[in-house]
Protein backbone atom coordinates (compact mmCIF):
# COMPACT_ATOMS: atom_id res chain seq x y z
CA UNK A 1 0.00 0.00 0.00
CA UNK A 2 1.79 2.94 -1.42
CA UNK A 3 -0.93 5.18 0.70
CA UNK A 4 -0.16 7.19 3.99
CA UNK A 5 -1.95 6.07 7.08
CA UNK A 6 -3.83 9.21 8.26
CA UNK A 7 -3.24 9.73 11.79
CA UNK A 8 -4.69 12.53 14.05
CA UNK A 9 -5.25 14.28 17.68
CA UNK A 10 -5.80 17.39 19.31
CA UNK A 11 -2.03 18.45 19.31
CA UNK A 12 1.40 16.63 19.54
CA UNK A 13 0.27 13.87 21.96
CA UNK A 14 -1.04 11.54 19.62
CA UNK A 15 2.57 11.57 18.10
CA UNK A 16 2.91 8.53 20.70
CA UNK A 17 0.56 6.38 18.54
CA UNK A 18 2.45 7.49 15.90
CA UNK A 19 5.78 6.34 16.65
CA UNK A 20 4.22 2.54 17.70
CA UNK A 21 2.52 2.45 14.23
CA UNK A 22 6.04 3.44 12.61
CA UNK A 23 8.05 1.25 15.02
CA UNK A 24 5.53 -1.56 14.08
CA UNK A 25 5.39 -0.67 10.40
CA UNK A 26 8.33 1.29 9.47
CA UNK A 27 8.00 0.76 5.52
CA UNK A 28 4.44 2.34 5.71
CA UNK A 29 4.15 6.06 5.32
CA UNK A 30 2.08 8.48 7.89
CA UNK A 31 0.23 11.90 7.51
CA UNK A 32 -0.20 12.91 10.99
CA UNK A 33 -2.40 16.09 11.63
CA UNK A 34 -2.39 17.86 14.74
CA UNK A 35 -5.05 20.20 15.41
CA UNK A 36 -3.23 22.42 17.67
CA UNK A 37 -5.51 25.79 16.86
CA UNK A 38 -7.83 24.09 19.21
CA UNK A 39 -5.83 22.10 21.30
CA UNK A 40 -6.91 20.13 23.80
CA UNK A 41 -9.59 18.69 22.99
CA UNK A 42 -10.64 17.15 26.31
CA UNK A 43 -11.79 20.16 27.72
CA UNK A 44 -14.16 21.14 24.45
CA UNK A 45 -17.88 19.86 23.66
CA UNK A 46 -18.73 16.41 21.99
CA UNK A 47 -20.56 18.76 19.06
CA UNK A 48 -17.33 20.64 18.48
CA UNK A 49 -15.08 17.37 18.40
CA UNK A 50 -17.54 16.37 15.76
CA UNK A 51 -16.84 19.33 13.47
CA UNK A 52 -13.11 19.17 14.01
CA UNK A 53 -13.19 15.64 13.29
CA UNK A 54 -15.01 15.86 10.04
CA UNK A 55 -13.29 18.35 8.74
CA UNK A 56 -10.03 16.60 9.43
CA UNK A 57 -11.20 13.21 7.88
CA UNK A 58 -12.04 14.93 5.10
CA UNK A 59 -8.58 16.41 4.80
CA UNK A 60 -7.01 13.32 5.47
CA UNK A 61 -8.84 11.86 2.99
CA UNK A 62 -7.83 14.62 0.51
CA UNK A 63 -4.45 13.65 0.98
CA UNK A 64 -4.95 10.49 0.13
CA UNK A 65 -5.54 8.33 3.51
CA UNK A 66 -7.90 5.19 2.99
CA UNK A 67 -7.15 4.74 6.49
CA UNK A 68 -7.20 6.71 9.31
CA UNK A 69 -6.31 6.60 13.15
CA UNK A 70 -8.20 8.83 15.45
CA UNK A 71 -5.19 8.84 17.68
CA UNK A 72 -7.35 10.85 20.59
CA UNK A 73 -9.19 9.35 23.22
CA UNK A 74 -11.57 12.52 23.77
CA UNK A 75 -12.02 12.97 19.63
CA UNK A 76 -12.48 9.14 19.51
CA UNK A 77 -15.46 8.91 22.17
CA UNK A 78 -17.35 12.08 20.73
CA UNK A 79 -16.82 11.43 17.02
CA UNK A 80 -16.01 7.73 16.37
CA UNK A 81 -19.59 6.00 15.53
CA UNK A 82 -19.63 9.86 13.66
CA UNK A 83 -16.53 9.55 11.67
CA UNK A 84 -17.06 5.94 10.73
CA UNK A 85 -20.86 7.05 8.88
CA UNK A 86 -19.07 9.77 7.51
CA UNK A 87 -16.15 8.83 5.69
CA UNK A 88 -18.27 5.47 4.86
CA UNK A 89 -16.54 3.41 1.82
CA UNK A 90 -13.83 6.75 1.68
CA UNK A 91 -11.83 5.62 4.50
CA UNK A 92 -11.53 2.78 6.52
CA UNK A 93 -11.53 4.43 10.63
CA UNK A 94 -9.99 3.54 13.36
CA UNK A 95 -10.08 4.90 16.87
CA UNK A 96 -8.26 4.12 19.90
CA UNK A 97 -10.66 3.29 22.36
CA UNK A 98 -12.22 0.27 20.60
CA UNK A 99 -8.60 -1.97 20.75
CA UNK A 100 -8.36 -0.81 24.12
CA UNK A 101 -11.44 -2.28 25.22
CA UNK A 102 -11.34 -5.26 23.12
CA UNK A 103 -7.68 -5.97 24.97
CA UNK A 104 -9.00 -5.55 28.13
CA UNK A 105 -11.78 -7.46 27.68
CA UNK A 106 -9.93 -10.12 26.80
CA UNK A 107 -7.42 -9.87 29.54
CA UNK A 108 -8.95 -8.57 32.39
CA UNK A 109 -12.33 -10.21 32.58
CA UNK A 110 -14.08 -10.58 36.30
CA UNK A 111 -11.95 -7.87 37.52
CA UNK A 112 -11.74 -4.68 38.94
CA UNK A 113 -10.52 -1.76 36.09
CA UNK A 114 -8.90 1.90 36.87
CA UNK A 115 -9.94 4.52 33.27
CA UNK A 116 -8.09 8.12 33.35
CA UNK A 117 -8.74 10.84 30.91
CA UNK A 118 -9.84 13.88 30.14
CA UNK A 119 -12.99 15.13 30.93
CA UNK A 120 -14.46 14.66 27.64
CA UNK A 121 -13.20 11.15 27.28
CA UNK A 122 -14.56 10.00 30.93
CA UNK A 123 -17.77 11.90 31.22
CA UNK A 124 -18.90 10.17 28.19
CA UNK A 125 -18.79 7.10 29.17
CA UNK A 126 -17.69 5.21 26.25
CA UNK A 127 -15.44 2.89 27.92
CA UNK A 128 -18.14 1.50 30.36
CA UNK A 129 -20.59 1.60 27.78
CA UNK A 130 -18.13 -0.70 25.29
CA UNK A 131 -16.85 -2.31 27.96
CA UNK A 132 -20.22 -3.56 29.11
CA UNK A 133 -21.08 -4.57 25.99
CA UNK A 134 -18.17 -7.23 26.24
CA UNK A 135 -20.28 -8.88 28.98
CA UNK A 136 -16.80 -9.68 30.89
CA UNK A 137 -17.54 -8.93 34.35
CA UNK A 138 -15.08 -6.03 34.80
CA UNK A 139 -16.19 -3.31 37.13
CA UNK A 140 -14.67 -0.13 35.81
CA UNK A 141 -14.17 3.15 38.16
CA UNK A 142 -13.17 6.34 36.11
CA UNK A 143 -11.38 9.61 37.03
CA UNK A 144 -10.98 12.82 34.56
CA UNK A 145 -7.91 14.09 35.39
CA UNK A 146 -7.78 17.27 33.32
CA UNK A 147 -4.14 18.43 34.57
CA UNK A 148 -2.05 15.44 33.49
CA UNK A 149 -2.63 16.78 29.89
CA UNK A 150 -1.31 19.67 30.07
CA UNK A 151 1.35 19.00 32.77
CA UNK A 152 2.97 16.59 30.63
CA UNK A 153 2.92 18.89 27.06
CA UNK A 154 4.92 21.81 29.52
CA UNK A 155 7.51 19.42 30.37
CA UNK A 156 6.39 18.21 33.86
CA UNK A 157 6.72 15.00 34.56
CA UNK A 158 9.32 12.84 36.73
CA UNK A 159 9.46 15.56 39.25
CA UNK A 160 8.23 16.78 42.36
CA UNK A 161 4.65 18.50 40.42
CA UNK A 162 3.56 15.19 38.54
CA UNK A 163 4.46 13.49 42.04
CA UNK A 164 2.08 15.52 43.51
CA UNK A 165 -0.71 16.09 40.62
CA UNK A 166 -0.33 12.36 40.47
CA UNK A 167 -1.01 11.52 44.38
CA UNK A 168 -3.58 13.45 44.26
CA UNK A 169 -5.50 12.15 41.65
CA UNK A 170 -4.73 8.33 42.44
CA UNK A 171 -5.66 8.63 45.72
CA UNK A 172 -9.03 9.84 44.97
CA UNK A 173 -12.00 7.36 46.07
CA UNK A 174 -13.54 6.81 43.14
CA UNK A 175 -10.47 4.91 41.74
CA UNK A 176 -9.76 2.67 44.69
CA UNK A 177 -9.62 -1.26 44.30
CA UNK A 178 -7.87 -1.73 41.13
CA UNK A 179 -6.27 -5.01 39.17
CA UNK A 180 -5.40 -2.78 36.56
CA UNK A 181 -5.53 0.70 34.84
CA UNK A 182 -6.48 2.29 31.21
CA UNK A 183 -3.77 5.30 30.33
CA UNK A 184 -6.96 6.63 28.70
CA UNK A 185 -5.30 9.58 26.76
CA UNK A 186 -2.10 9.60 24.65
CA UNK A 187 -0.35 12.00 26.87
CA UNK A 188 -0.09 9.24 29.70
CA UNK A 189 2.80 6.97 28.35
CA UNK A 190 4.98 9.77 29.57
CA UNK A 191 3.65 9.34 33.25
CA UNK A 192 3.67 5.61 32.95
CA UNK A 193 7.00 4.94 35.20
CA UNK A 194 5.61 7.61 37.92
CA UNK A 195 2.23 5.42 38.08
CA UNK A 196 3.81 1.97 37.72
CA UNK A 197 5.86 4.17 41.15
CA UNK A 198 2.68 4.97 42.89
CA UNK A 199 1.00 1.68 42.87
CA UNK A 200 3.98 -0.30 43.91
CA UNK A 201 3.83 -2.55 41.10
CA UNK A 202 0.80 -4.00 42.42
CA UNK A 203 -1.68 -2.54 39.40
CA UNK A 204 -1.45 -3.24 35.59
CA UNK A 205 -0.59 -0.06 33.24
CA UNK A 206 -2.65 -0.18 29.89
CA UNK A 207 -1.05 1.56 27.62
CA UNK A 208 -2.94 1.07 24.65
CA UNK A 209 -0.76 2.91 21.57
CA UNK A 210 0.95 -0.73 20.67
CA UNK A 211 -2.22 -2.50 21.24
CA UNK A 212 -3.80 0.00 18.50
CA UNK A 213 -0.91 0.21 16.19
CA UNK A 214 -1.18 -3.86 16.06
CA UNK A 215 -4.99 -3.62 15.36
CA UNK A 216 -4.43 -1.25 12.16
CA UNK A 217 -1.48 -3.51 11.20
CA UNK A 218 -3.58 -6.66 11.31
CA UNK A 219 -6.45 -4.97 9.26
CA UNK A 220 -3.36 -4.24 6.65
CA UNK A 221 -1.93 -7.78 6.58
CA UNK A 222 -5.23 -9.13 6.58
CA UNK A 223 -6.08 -7.00 3.38
CA UNK A 224 -2.33 -7.51 1.90
CA UNK A 225 -2.33 -3.58 1.71
CA UNK A 226 0.90 -3.92 4.58
CA UNK A 227 3.93 -2.25 2.18
CA UNK A 228 6.54 -4.65 1.75
CA UNK A 229 9.84 -2.18 1.77
CA UNK A 230 10.24 1.12 2.33
CA UNK A 231 9.09 3.29 -0.59
CA UNK A 232 11.37 5.89 -2.44
CA UNK A 233 10.53 9.46 -2.48
CA UNK A 234 7.82 8.92 0.33
CA UNK A 235 8.19 10.76 3.48
CA UNK A 236 5.91 10.95 6.36
CA UNK A 237 4.19 14.48 6.60
CA UNK A 238 3.55 16.23 10.24
CA UNK A 239 0.54 19.33 10.04
CA UNK A 240 -0.33 21.52 12.64
CA UNK A 241 -3.08 23.70 12.15
CA UNK A 242 -1.24 26.46 14.25
CA UNK A 243 2.32 26.58 14.75
CA UNK A 244 4.46 27.83 17.48
CA UNK A 245 8.20 27.04 17.84
CA UNK A 246 7.24 25.49 21.09
CA UNK A 247 4.92 23.08 19.52
CA UNK A 248 7.83 21.83 17.56
CA UNK A 249 10.24 21.70 20.36
CA UNK A 250 7.35 19.35 22.50
CA UNK A 251 7.59 16.73 19.53
CA UNK A 252 11.00 15.42 20.83
CA UNK A 253 9.21 13.93 23.89
CA UNK A 254 6.12 12.21 22.44
CA UNK A 255 8.02 11.35 18.93
CA UNK A 256 11.32 10.46 20.53
CA UNK A 257 12.75 12.81 18.21
CA UNK A 258 12.27 16.35 16.71
CA UNK A 259 9.93 16.88 13.90
CA UNK A 260 9.45 19.16 11.57
CA UNK A 261 5.66 20.67 11.78
CA UNK A 262 4.30 22.34 8.61
CA UNK A 263 1.51 24.91 9.29
CA UNK A 264 -1.78 23.61 7.07
CA UNK A 265 -4.83 25.91 7.58
CA UNK A 266 -7.75 23.88 7.59
CA UNK A 267 -9.58 26.38 9.67
CA UNK A 268 -9.50 29.61 7.34
CA UNK B 1 -23.84 55.91 29.13
CA UNK B 2 -26.22 52.48 28.34
CA UNK B 3 -23.59 50.67 26.23
CA UNK B 4 -22.35 47.73 27.59
CA UNK B 5 -18.87 47.80 28.17
CA UNK B 6 -17.62 44.69 26.31
CA UNK B 7 -14.70 41.92 27.86
CA UNK B 8 -13.39 38.91 26.22
CA UNK B 9 -10.63 36.46 27.05
CA UNK B 10 -9.95 33.11 25.74
CA UNK B 11 -11.95 31.93 28.17
CA UNK B 12 -12.90 32.36 31.70
CA UNK B 13 -9.86 33.26 32.96
CA UNK B 14 -10.40 37.13 32.50
CA UNK B 15 -13.50 37.04 34.36
CA UNK B 16 -10.74 38.51 37.53
CA UNK B 17 -10.87 41.26 35.40
CA UNK B 18 -14.51 41.72 34.72
CA UNK B 19 -15.35 41.13 38.34
CA UNK B 20 -13.12 43.90 39.01
CA UNK B 21 -14.68 46.13 36.31
CA UNK B 22 -17.97 45.28 37.85
CA UNK B 23 -17.02 45.65 41.35
CA UNK B 24 -16.05 49.28 40.63
CA UNK B 25 -18.48 50.09 38.08
CA UNK B 26 -21.55 48.21 39.19
CA UNK B 27 -24.13 50.20 37.37
CA UNK B 28 -22.23 49.77 34.10
CA UNK B 29 -23.51 46.80 31.92
CA UNK B 30 -21.32 44.51 30.54
CA UNK B 31 -20.70 41.71 27.80
CA UNK B 32 -17.97 39.26 28.68
CA UNK B 33 -17.30 37.01 25.48
CA UNK B 34 -14.75 34.10 26.38
CA UNK B 35 -13.53 31.93 23.60
CA UNK B 36 -13.59 28.48 24.86
CA UNK B 37 -13.39 26.88 21.35
CA UNK B 38 -9.19 27.97 21.03
CA UNK B 39 -9.03 28.05 24.94
CA UNK B 40 -6.20 28.36 25.72
CA UNK B 41 -4.30 31.33 23.87
CA UNK B 42 -1.12 30.90 25.50
CA UNK B 43 0.76 28.56 23.39
CA UNK B 44 -1.21 29.36 20.15
CA UNK B 45 0.77 31.89 17.77
CA UNK B 46 0.64 35.15 17.09
CA UNK B 47 -1.41 35.59 14.03
CA UNK B 48 -4.31 33.37 15.36
CA UNK B 49 -4.95 35.34 18.49
CA UNK B 50 -4.93 38.18 16.00
CA UNK B 51 -7.81 36.60 13.31
CA UNK B 52 -9.68 35.61 16.91
CA UNK B 53 -9.07 38.93 18.50
CA UNK B 54 -10.57 40.93 14.88
CA UNK B 55 -13.88 38.54 14.54
CA UNK B 56 -14.61 39.03 18.73
CA UNK B 57 -14.38 42.92 18.24
CA UNK B 58 -16.90 42.58 15.65
CA UNK B 59 -19.13 40.47 17.86
CA UNK B 60 -18.87 42.79 20.63
CA UNK B 61 -19.54 45.88 18.69
CA UNK B 62 -22.03 44.20 16.75
CA UNK B 63 -24.26 43.85 20.28
CA UNK B 64 -23.40 47.57 20.53
CA UNK B 65 -20.39 47.88 22.87
CA UNK B 66 -18.36 51.19 22.06
CA UNK B 67 -15.91 50.01 24.67
CA UNK B 68 -13.77 47.11 24.22
CA UNK B 69 -11.41 45.63 26.93
CA UNK B 70 -8.92 42.59 25.77
CA UNK B 71 -8.81 40.74 29.39
CA UNK B 72 -6.03 38.27 28.27
CA UNK B 73 -2.40 39.03 28.71
CA UNK B 74 -1.41 36.57 25.49
CA UNK B 75 -4.55 38.90 23.17
CA UNK B 76 -2.98 42.07 24.39
CA UNK B 77 0.43 40.78 23.63
CA UNK B 78 -0.15 39.88 20.30
CA UNK B 79 -3.25 41.90 19.23
CA UNK B 80 -3.77 45.03 20.93
CA UNK B 81 -2.24 47.47 18.08
CA UNK B 82 -4.09 45.45 15.65
CA UNK B 83 -7.14 45.74 17.70
CA UNK B 84 -7.03 49.58 17.99
CA UNK B 85 -6.10 50.10 14.58
CA UNK B 86 -8.71 48.07 13.43
CA UNK B 87 -11.84 49.35 15.59
CA UNK B 88 -10.62 52.45 14.82
CA UNK B 89 -13.70 55.21 15.54
CA UNK B 90 -15.99 52.53 15.61
CA UNK B 91 -15.05 51.52 19.68
CA UNK B 92 -12.76 52.53 22.07
CA UNK B 93 -9.99 49.22 23.06
CA UNK B 94 -8.19 48.57 26.81
CA UNK B 95 -5.99 46.39 26.87
CA UNK B 96 -4.23 44.55 30.50
CA UNK B 97 -0.45 45.52 29.44
CA UNK B 98 -0.68 48.67 28.69
CA UNK B 99 -2.30 50.04 31.85
CA UNK B 100 -0.23 47.76 33.76
CA UNK B 101 3.05 49.06 32.71
CA UNK B 102 1.56 52.72 33.01
CA UNK B 103 1.31 51.65 36.62
CA UNK B 104 4.49 50.27 37.61
CA UNK B 105 6.51 52.97 35.47
CA UNK B 106 5.19 54.95 38.01
CA UNK B 107 5.72 52.78 41.29
CA UNK B 108 8.69 50.87 40.43
CA UNK B 109 10.98 52.87 38.92
CA UNK B 110 15.06 52.18 39.19
CA UNK B 111 13.96 48.80 40.86
CA UNK B 112 14.12 45.12 39.44
CA UNK B 113 10.69 43.21 38.10
CA UNK B 114 10.09 40.23 37.11
CA UNK B 115 7.17 38.75 34.73
CA UNK B 116 5.24 35.19 34.77
CA UNK B 117 2.88 34.45 31.77
CA UNK B 118 1.89 32.34 29.08
CA UNK B 119 4.63 32.39 26.17
CA UNK B 120 2.67 33.93 24.10
CA UNK B 121 3.28 36.75 26.58
CA UNK B 122 6.73 35.99 27.76
CA UNK B 123 8.00 35.52 24.04
CA UNK B 124 6.31 38.16 22.42
CA UNK B 125 8.53 40.80 24.57
CA UNK B 126 5.57 43.24 24.54
CA UNK B 127 5.93 44.24 28.48
CA UNK B 128 9.79 44.88 27.97
CA UNK B 129 8.96 46.75 25.14
CA UNK B 130 6.80 49.01 26.46
CA UNK B 131 8.44 49.21 30.39
CA UNK B 132 11.76 50.17 27.92
CA UNK B 133 9.46 53.37 26.32
CA UNK B 134 8.71 54.68 29.59
CA UNK B 135 12.22 55.21 30.73
CA UNK B 136 12.24 54.66 34.46
CA UNK B 137 15.09 52.47 34.33
CA UNK B 138 13.48 49.20 35.20
CA UNK B 139 15.48 45.79 34.64
CA UNK B 140 12.61 43.34 33.69
CA UNK B 141 13.43 39.81 34.05
CA UNK B 142 10.70 37.14 32.51
CA UNK B 143 9.47 34.07 32.39
CA UNK B 144 7.23 31.97 30.98
CA UNK B 145 4.98 29.61 33.58
CA UNK B 146 2.50 27.74 30.78
CA UNK B 147 1.39 25.71 33.53
CA UNK B 148 -0.10 28.11 35.72
CA UNK B 149 -2.95 28.71 33.75
CA UNK B 150 -4.63 25.11 33.35
CA UNK B 151 -3.63 24.47 36.82
CA UNK B 152 -5.73 27.08 38.52
CA UNK B 153 -8.52 26.56 35.29
CA UNK B 154 -8.65 22.67 36.77
CA UNK B 155 -9.03 23.82 40.52
CA UNK B 156 -5.52 23.14 41.91
CA UNK B 157 -4.63 25.75 43.93
CA UNK B 158 -4.23 26.28 47.48
CA UNK B 159 -2.48 22.61 47.41
CA UNK B 160 0.91 20.55 46.93
CA UNK B 161 0.43 20.47 43.32
CA UNK B 162 0.38 24.27 43.15
CA UNK B 163 3.15 24.82 46.00
CA UNK B 164 5.27 22.38 43.61
CA UNK B 165 5.16 24.19 40.40
CA UNK B 166 5.31 27.08 41.72
CA UNK B 167 8.85 26.05 43.76
CA UNK B 168 9.84 24.86 39.65
CA UNK B 169 9.23 28.38 38.03
CA UNK B 170 9.70 30.93 40.52
CA UNK B 171 13.13 29.39 41.67
CA UNK B 172 13.86 29.49 37.89
CA UNK B 173 17.49 31.60 37.54
CA UNK B 174 16.00 33.81 34.89
CA UNK B 175 13.89 35.95 37.37
CA UNK B 176 16.20 36.09 40.61
CA UNK B 177 16.79 39.41 43.04
CA UNK B 178 13.49 41.14 42.10
CA UNK B 179 11.40 43.56 43.89
CA UNK B 180 8.33 42.95 42.36
CA UNK B 181 6.33 40.93 40.28
CA UNK B 182 3.95 41.29 37.32
CA UNK B 183 0.89 38.64 37.33
CA UNK B 184 1.05 38.61 33.84
CA UNK B 185 -1.97 36.11 33.30
CA UNK B 186 -5.15 36.72 34.22
CA UNK B 187 -5.66 33.68 36.04
CA UNK B 188 -3.31 34.18 38.46
CA UNK B 189 -4.77 36.60 41.14
CA UNK B 190 -5.70 32.87 42.28
CA UNK B 191 -2.46 32.17 43.04
CA UNK B 192 -1.30 35.42 44.68
CA UNK B 193 -1.12 34.54 48.18
CA UNK B 194 0.81 31.19 47.55
CA UNK B 195 2.93 33.57 45.52
CA UNK B 196 3.58 35.49 48.54
CA UNK B 197 4.18 32.87 50.72
CA UNK B 198 7.04 31.87 48.45
CA UNK B 199 8.52 35.36 48.69
CA UNK B 200 8.28 35.77 52.42
CA UNK B 201 6.34 38.94 51.72
CA UNK B 202 9.72 40.57 50.21
CA UNK B 203 8.44 40.66 46.68
CA UNK B 204 5.63 43.29 45.88
CA UNK B 205 2.95 41.04 43.82
CA UNK B 206 1.19 43.21 41.16
CA UNK B 207 -1.97 42.16 40.69
CA UNK B 208 -3.46 44.54 37.75
CA UNK B 209 -7.27 43.91 37.28
CA UNK B 210 -7.88 46.65 39.78
CA UNK B 211 -5.19 48.88 37.91
CA UNK B 212 -7.00 47.88 34.61
CA UNK B 213 -10.93 48.27 35.82
CA UNK B 214 -9.40 52.10 37.21
CA UNK B 215 -8.20 52.85 33.69
CA UNK B 216 -11.72 52.36 32.38
CA UNK B 217 -13.27 54.28 35.04
CA UNK B 218 -11.13 56.80 34.56
CA UNK B 219 -12.09 56.85 30.59
CA UNK B 220 -15.55 56.85 31.28
CA UNK B 221 -15.47 59.69 33.90
CA UNK B 222 -13.55 62.10 31.62
CA UNK B 223 -15.86 61.49 28.86
CA UNK B 224 -19.02 62.16 31.14
CA UNK B 225 -20.22 58.13 30.06
CA UNK B 226 -20.68 56.46 33.57
CA UNK B 227 -23.47 55.30 34.49
CA UNK B 228 -25.03 56.88 37.39
CA UNK B 229 -27.53 54.14 38.31
CA UNK B 230 -28.53 51.38 37.59
CA UNK B 231 -30.54 50.66 34.42
CA UNK B 232 -33.53 48.35 35.02
CA UNK B 233 -34.19 45.62 32.72
CA UNK B 234 -30.14 45.78 31.44
CA UNK B 235 -28.23 42.36 32.37
CA UNK B 236 -24.45 41.25 31.69
CA UNK B 237 -24.05 39.11 29.60
CA UNK B 238 -21.72 35.74 29.47
CA UNK B 239 -20.67 34.54 25.93
CA UNK B 240 -18.86 31.23 25.47
CA UNK B 241 -17.72 30.17 22.09
CA UNK B 242 -17.67 25.93 23.28
CA UNK B 243 -19.79 25.17 26.48
CA UNK B 244 -19.59 22.47 28.55
CA UNK B 245 -20.68 22.48 31.78
CA UNK B 246 -17.46 22.40 33.71
CA UNK B 247 -16.73 25.75 32.21
CA UNK B 248 -19.38 26.95 34.04
CA UNK B 249 -18.87 25.27 37.71
CA UNK B 250 -15.15 26.83 37.10
CA UNK B 251 -16.95 30.44 37.08
CA UNK B 252 -17.44 30.61 40.15
CA UNK B 253 -13.15 30.45 40.97
CA UNK B 254 -12.92 33.48 38.70
CA UNK B 255 -16.02 35.60 39.37
CA UNK B 256 -16.78 34.72 42.92
CA UNK B 257 -20.11 33.50 41.64
CA UNK B 258 -21.62 30.87 39.29
CA UNK B 259 -22.41 32.61 36.43
CA UNK B 260 -24.44 31.19 33.52
CA UNK B 261 -22.72 30.92 30.61
CA UNK B 262 -24.75 31.02 26.93
CA UNK B 263 -23.04 29.47 23.67
CA UNK B 264 -22.55 32.03 20.68
CA UNK B 265 -20.92 30.26 17.82
CA UNK B 266 -18.82 32.25 17.00
CA UNK B 267 -16.87 30.34 14.54
CA UNK B 268 -19.47 28.31 12.54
Amino acid sequence: MKKPIGIFDSGIGGLTVAYAVKKLMPTQPIIYFGDTAHLPYGDKSATSLQVYTIKTIDFLIEQGCEIILIACNSASAAAYELAKEYAASRAKIFDVIEPTVKYVSQNFANQNLGLIGTRQTVNSQVYAQKIKEKNANITLKSLATPLLAPMIEHGFFNNQVSKSALNEYLSNPKIQDIDAIILGCTHYPLIKKEIDVFYQQKVSIIDASNIIAQEVKNFLVNNDLLNQKQEENVKDKFYVSDYTLSFESTTKIFFNQKINLELYKLWE
